[in-house]
């Protein structure tokens, strides 16, 4: 494990429990019928026990876009051909796509960042994209590892390192997202390796392949996962042997935030891939994850299930980018509102119930 | 029938058709796999078509929270005294209630209605309170009409009113909102009545009343249909015999939105009450009405069954004043601005499918 990694992890604890309670206290003065404001409650808790403050502070946003390609395209398990990535980075920077759009309505601004797109990217992008490549694309899993070890705590240790740089910046609430075309694959490899469910029940549709692509995808993770073999007790393997760039990145942007005791809004299927990575090398960090939404994604249910994490959100989404996530973030800005300023029955003079 | 409510029904007419399939055709072309976007993409859909413009515009934002009192609290039909809901209304001038605190997050303007209060609201609230006075209270629905045929159709043309002047002074999107101690009692009564479910089944708890109180509402409620016999074919006899001042008000919001043709997101248990209503009145008004959320309050399910709604939210929410609905006009803002201002896959460059 990368020192940096070692260090993150070592420094990630469980939020405060003596917080909690204070919070709660509050939360049960407020004017309102007991419990009648239900999952917001339970968020301005959390936010409250993070922050360790009755007041705690959402407002500046970010969102982190993680783009990577997969070598495993080559077996023709996506909808889409492999340059989509690189058009949808450049969609990206135009502000044009579903990420930009969302993010701007959430007010949160959009980190692009490439992890591994399997191209040069032009040099004009590197205003509006952090350069941050760890390889052009990952090998293909079905003949052996995606990446090495090596790449493996490359691509957790660059997550970490921006996480901390936009918690420097001021960053208070964090979102992940990710563009990789094939990327379900490895995402869903992850998912089987680590839960120990059967291939075929964690492998859906992605962007939508038809039913032979479907049974193909079957194969060539059950391929992946049988040649390769990856430990499942050992994240770092996993994420080596059948993992992405990208859902790298995310499980160390999701421990940055841990570390740095910020709270982190986790959107759909990619996303809850590197955070079951994240759980798996810090169970600590569960204390800071907020599920943005459930995925129409077949397999997230399992992964939320893993993860303990119920969803705030669930759109029949399945596009990634952090689309679930920010559309989730005024949600997560409503709790922390909510326990920082709303009256109780004393302040407001309401009646309790008898 | 009144003359307004009348008018208001006639002009209210479905959404264009046409608009629809050119929403959709662009929404079809946005630079995401087909339909990954899910019910952001029917939402932008129906703003689209109630717009009868692809770039629709839902900046604009006010809930309106009509508060009422009700003659059947003498039942024991409510965990909390009468006398909360002048105190909430003095609550929400303060600003320290959910619904300020939610608006703000959402970005819209809350207007508070005294549709029927059963005191005289000090006159320093008029600055921030539409005096709108029905009467004081409704009359105890278990012994009688709740209201005369007159007052039904006066407070239905009170939210007809309301919506017009909003909609007159630059409001795009609306939504509804509650505030009356006993009123899921009345909820329950119509949703009973206009559907023909047995009282038991779609009675609940409320703000949190014990299972004798719940027995005892059951049976309150029971009383007052077979007194009363509202006709499930007359929307205006059954808000009178079992309604309450803020339901007929929300129920007339609804109506004055369809008829300026602006979208009208729909709270929970007594908005959607409401709705059941405008729905009787004006079928075509469901065209215009957007489902905030799920409440937890159990009859609720049965409403949205009866509207054929879809709720954006289900987050256990179950405190009215208009917070399921104002939590979810982040969403409604969010599906304008997909089709407002996403890249297609022809402009963004991007490669379809293969």
């Amino acid at each position: 494990m990368g020192s940096l990694l070692q260090a993150t992890v070592d420094k990630i604890g469980p939020v405060s429990a003596a917080w909690r309670i204070k919070a709660r206290k509050h939360l049960d003065n407020l004017a309102i019928p007991p419990g009648s404001l239900g999952e917001l409650l339970d968020l301005a808790e959390q936010l409250a026990a993070i922050g360790e403050c009755l007041t705690p502070s959402v407002r500046n946003k970010a969102v982190v876009t993680m783009a990577a390609d997969h070598g495993v395209v080559e077996e023709g398990v996506s909808a889409f051909p492999r340059e989509v990535t690189l058009q949808m980075v450049a969609n990206f920077i135009a502000g044009g796509a579903a990420i930009n759009v969302l993010a701007a309505v959430a007010g949160a601004r959009v980190v692009v960042v490439d992890m591994g797109v399997g191209v040069d990217l032009d040099s004009s992008f590197a205003e509006k994209v952090r350069f941050c490549k760890v390889d052009y694309g990952t090998r293909n899993m079905a003949k052996g590892p995606a990446m090495s070890r090596e790449q493996a705590v490359k691509s957790l240790e660059t997550g970490i390192e921006i996480a901390g740089r936009l918690v420097d910046e001021g960053v208070e609430l964090l979102a992940t997202g990710d563009m990789g075309i094939g990327n379900t694959t490895p995402s869903s490899a992850i998912l089987a390796a680590i839960t120990g469910r059967s291939v075929r029940e964690v492998t859906g549709r992605g962007t939508g392949i038809c039913d032979d692509a479907l049974e193909n995808k079957i194969r060539v993770i059950e391929r992946a996962l049988s040649i390769n073999n990856p430990d499942p007790e050992d994240p770092v393997d996993v994420l080596a042997k059948v993992g992405g760039f990208e859902i790298g990145g995310i499980a160390g942007l999701i421990l940055g935030a841990a570390c740095h005791r910020r709270p982190v809004v986790v959107d759909g299927f990619i996303s809850s891939a590197g955070a079951l990575l994240a759980k798996k090398l810090a169970p600590a960090s569960m204390d800071y994850m907020i599920c943005g939404h459930q995925s129409l994604e077949y397999g997230h249910r399992f992964m939320l299930e893993e993860l303990g994490l119920k969803p705030l959100l669930n759109l029949n989404l399945r596009l990634g980018e952090g689309t679930g996530a920010v559309l989730a973030m005024n949600i997560v800005e409503s709790a922390a509102q909510v326990i920082g300023k709303m009256l109780t029955f004393e302040d407001a003079g309401v009646c309790r119930n008898s």
